[in-house]
C-alpha cells in the first residue's frame, strides 16, 4: 500500500522567511515540500521560479515536489531538475508534447505527474497512466487565491482510483488546493494518496496545523 | 540637482531569507529597494512576482523600484501599484502600449520609467521623455546572471543626459547590471543617478558593499 | 421539461439597421437572442463586441445569450456580465481555465454554457457537466459563413442528451449552425433545446421565418 | 495644398442604428467615413470586423477610410479591400511587415497609411515615409474610451509636417483621438490634414457638431 | 480489406540529393512517400516546407502523404493541396478547427488524415473517425531523432481498429517512428495499414531495407 | 578595403538536387553561400532548418552564411553554429534581446550580422553598429518570392555607409533581394559588400550568371 503524504505548499509561507517556515514544517514530520512555478500566463499569478526549488534543496532532505504552472514547460525541465527536485508535475493543458516530458523525466531518474485542471477530463490522460508516478488532481483552479475545495473532483478522484485498481497502474494520486481536516479525509476516502495544504498549514501554527492533518489521515 | 541613489537589487539577496538581507541593505542606508519581476517569457528567467513587493513594503519605508520583465505588464499594473511600488519601470519591448502604461502609472500618482534593453536605441523612446521620471538603461541583458557590463552602454547614458539637458527633460537615469565600485563612477560620470546593483552587494557583506559604491560615488 | 427555445442570432441581421431586425424578431415572439462575438483569432471572423450586448439589452427584455468565440474569454467576462447578458457560453477550445470561468459566470448569477467546436468530443467536458446550465453543440464550423448544417453532430446531441437523462444534470442543449425548418426538428428528436438560427430568419421576411420554426418545434 | 478633411469615427455613432446617423453624417457634408476594426487582442476593445465597411460602402460615396487595430492586419486586408475602404491605416507596432502590407495595398490601387500609437517615435518608420499616402497619428491611446487630447503628439505632427516639407512627401497627416472644435485647431496649425471626431460628433446633435469642426478649420 | 503500405520518410534521405533517394525507394516498390513538414514551432524541428512536396510531384506518381507538423495548419492547406499531396495529415492538438480542416481537403478531393501525438487519446478525436480517411498514431514524440518506438502505442493502434471494426468506419491506421522489421510486425498485428520508415531505410542500402520490411509484412 | 563578395542563395537552388547546384556554385568561385531559414511564422514561408546547413558544411569550404527568419531565434542558435555557419543573420524585429544573440554569436567565435526588414528604420538599430559584424539590408519582403528590388533601400545602404565611415564601424553591408547584374551596380555604389543572388543565378546557367554578377561588379 501506498504511504500517505502531506506536502505542504510553501507558496503560503512567510515569503521573506522562508527557511523559517520550511524548517518548522520539516520538524514536524513532512513527507514532501509542494513548490508552484507559475509564471503569470499559464496562470494569472506570478509565483517563483526554479532557484528557489535550489536553494530550498540545500536546506532539507525532505522530497521536493514541482509543480510547473508555466506557459513553456519544457523551457524549465533541465534547471527544475538540476535544482533538485524529486517529483516533477506538468499540467497536460500546458504542453502538446507530454509524453515527451514524461520520458525526460524520467530519464533523469526523477518521478514524473501529470496535473490535471478541475475542467480537464481523466480520459484525455488516459495513453499517459501506465507511464507517470502521479496524478495531481486540481481542487481549485490553479493560480488563484482564496478558492474553497471543489466537490465535484472528488469523483475524479475515484476515477483514478478505480483505473489504477482495474489496470495495476502504479501513479499516486495528489490533491491540490482547498485540503483542510475535512477535505483531506474526504480525498483520502476517494484514493488520494498525497495532500498538498497551504494556507491551512502556513496561516496558522505550523506544526499543529500538521499535526491535525495526520490526525485526520488516521 | 539629483540625488544619486543607491539601489540594491533583491534578486541577488538570500531567497530563503530576504527579510536578513533586506534589515541589512536598509540599515546601510540604501535609497531604494529594486525588485525584478521576471516571467520566464519575456526574459529566460522565472524570478518572483508582486507578492514579494507586497511583502517588502511592510517590512521598510525605503523607496521600492519595480522592474517589470514580463510579457504583458498590463496585466501586473494594478496588483503592483497596490502592493506599493513607488517606481514602476517597464520595458517599451514589452508593450505596445507603453504611453497608456506610464499614463496608468501617472494616475495612480506613481512615478514612472521606462527601461531600454541593450540593443534598443534611444530614438525609439522619444516621445515619452517629456512624460517619464526614470530612464533605466539595462548595462547587462535582463533575465541572465553572470554577465559583465556592457561598456557600449556609457554612449546610451550619455545621449540620454543630454537630451534631458537639451530640452530640460525631469527624468533620472538609472543603470542595472554589471554594477560594481568601477562601473559605478562611469556610470555616474556619464550621467546616471540611480544604480542598481545585485551581486556585488549580496555575495559578500552587505553593509561594506554598500559603503563601497557609496565611496566610488563621491 | 424544458421549453424549446429559438434564439435568432443576430450576426445575420442587417448590420446598420440592427435595431429594426431584433423589434421585429422580438414582435414574433422569439426566446432568446443569439449575439456572436468573435475576434477574428479563435475563429478567422471579426464580428463585433460587447458593447453590441449592451445596446441591445436597453431595447429589449428578451435573454441575452453571448456567444463568446474569442481567444481570452477571461478578458472579456466582467464586460459581457455587465452589458447585460443572461447567458454566457465559452468554448471549451479557448481556455485551459474553463472551470473557473463557469464558477465566475455563477458568481454573477448569470447562466453559463460550455460549447463544443464539431471536431471536440463529448468526452472532453464530462467534468463539467453537473455545473453548466447549457451545452452548446456547433453544428457547423464556427466563424464561417455558408456552412451546410453537419449531420454527424446530431449523434454529439443525443450522446448530451443521455448524459443528460443518465446522471440527472440539469443543462439546456443548444445547437448554432445550419438551423432551418428541416434540421431544427432532427435537433430537437437528437434532444437539443435551444435553436440559433441566423440567415434561416433575417435572410428572409423575419416574421414569417420564426414561424416556420415556431411550426417545426411543434 | 492638402484640402482639409473631417471624418467622423463611427465607432461613436448609434451601434444599433448606424445608418441613420451614417446618414446625418454624410449629409452633413463630411469628406470621409473613419472605421476602426478593433479585435481586441491588438488593443483591449473588440470593436467590429470589416462587413461593416462592406455594407456602409452600399449606403454612401464618401471615401471610407479603415483603421485597422488588430493583431495580424495580413488576415483582413484582402477582404477590407474587397469591401470597398479607400484608405487603409495599419499600425506599425502591429506587424514586422508593413512595408510588404502598402506595397500589397497599392498594389489594390487603394491609399495605404501608417499608424504611430503615441509611445511610437517617427524616426522608426522613416523607411516608409517616402512611400505612404497618410500618417495616422494616434492622438490618445487606441482602443481606449473617454481619454483626453494628448498634448504632447503635436509635437509629433510637427515632425511629420517638417519631413514632409524637407523631402517633398506625399502623405497627408491624420489625427485620431481627443478631437473637438478646440483640439481641431491646434492639430491644423501643427499640421494635420485629416481629422478624425468621435463622441464630438456622435454624442450630440450631428450636423451642427460636424459645423463646429469645419468652422473650427477655417 | 485495406492493403498494407510501406511510406518512407523523405525526412531521413540524404538531403542535398533527395532525387536519387527518392528514385531508389521508389524503384524498390514503395506504396507512397511521407514528407514531413516541421516549423520549428509546434514541433522543435524546422525541417522544411511544401515547395519540396510540389518538386518530388514533378518526378513520381507515387502517392504523397503530407504530414503537417506546424502550429498553423490552416496557413499551408492551399499550398500543400497545389502542391499535389494525396493524404494530409494534420495533429489534432495543432488547431481549434480540425473539423474544418478535414472539410477543407474533402473539398479539394484530397486524403484527409488526423494525428495523434503519443500523449493524445484516441477519446478526444471520437466526432472525427466517421469522417477521416486515415488516423496517423505517432509512435515517438514528433520531431526528435534518435527515439525508439514507444511500445504503449501498440494498444492505441489496437483501440482504433476496434473502433473502426466496431462502427464500420473507413480510415487506414498509420504509423510514425521507430519502424523497423520488428515493430512493423507488432504494429500490423495491433491492425495498422501504412507504415512510415524514416533512418531504417534510408541510413542503409534502401532496396534491400524496403524489402525487408516487405517481407516483415507477409 | 572590404572585399566585394557574391553569395548565391540555396532557396533558389534545385530542391531535390541541391548538391549539384551548391557544386556548380563553388566551382564558379563563389565567395560564400547564403541559406535561408524560414520558419512560416516569422515569414510566410517555410523553407527548410539547420540540418541543410550541416550537410552543405560537408561538401563545400565556402563560408556559410545563415539567414534567420525566424520567430524565436534563440531556439537555433546552438544548432546554427554547430553546424557550421560562419555569419549568422539575425532580424531585428524577430527578437527582443538582439545584443544577447550578438554577443551569443561571438562567444562562439562567429561573425553576427543583424537584419533589416525593408521598413525598419537604421535608426533603430543605433546601439548594434559598434558590435556587429554584417548589417544585411533587405531589398525586397523577405519570405515572398517573385518580387521587384526596393529601389528606396539604396538609400538605407547609403545612410549605413555612411555612419560606418563616419564611426569607423568595420560591419560589412549585404543586400538580399531582386539582386541581379543591374541591381548589383546600385547596390555597390552606395556602400554594400555583400551580394545576395537567388533566382538570378539558379533559374539559368549558373556559372555564367555568376560571372556576369563578377563582371558587373568591376
Amino acid at each position: 500500500m501506498v504511504k500517505q503524504m502531506i506536502a505542504p505548499s510553501i507558496l503560503s509561507a512567510q515569503r521573506l522567511n522562508l527557511q523559517a517556515d520550511i524548517d518548522q514544517a520539516v520538524a514536524a514530520g513532512v513527507d514532501m515540500l509542494h513548490i508552484d512555478l507559475m509564471d503569470g500566463v499559464f496562470v494569472p499569478t506570478l509565483s517563483f521560479g526554479p532557484a528557489f526549488i535550489k536553494d530550498i534543496r540545500t536546506i532539507t532532505q525532505v522530497p521536493l515536489d514541482a509543480h510547473l504552472m508555466v506557459c513553456n514547460p519544457e523551457h524549465y525541465l533541465d534547471e527544475v531538475i538540476a535544482a533538485g527536485a524529486d517529483l516533477i508535475n506538468v499540467h497536460v493543458e500546458s504542453t502538446q508534447h507530454i509524453f515527451r516530458l514524461i520520458q525526460l523525466i524520467h530519464a533523469a531518474h526523477k518521478k514524473a505527474g501529470v496535473v490535471l485542471n478541475p475542467g480537464t477530463a481523466v480520459t484525455t490522460i488516459a495513453p499517459l497512466l501506465a507511464t507517470v508516478d502521479n496524478v495531481l488532481v486540481m481542487t481549485v483552479n490553479p493560480g488563484f487565491g482564496g478558492q474553497a475545495f471543489i466537490d465535484a473532483m472528488l469523483e475524479k478522484i475515484q476515477q483514478l482510483a478505480q483505473l489504477k485498481a482495474q489496470h495495476n497502474y502504479n501513479y499516486t494520486i495528489e490533491v491540490d488546493g482547498g485540503i483542510n481536516d475535512q477535505t483531506i479525509q474526504q480525498c483520502a476516502q476517494a484514493g488520494a494518496n498525497i495532500f498538498v495544504a497551504g494556507s491551512y498549514i502556513f496561516d496558522h501554527q505550523i506544526a499543529s496545523q500538521i499535526q491535525k492533518l495526520q490526525q485526520a489521515l488516521k
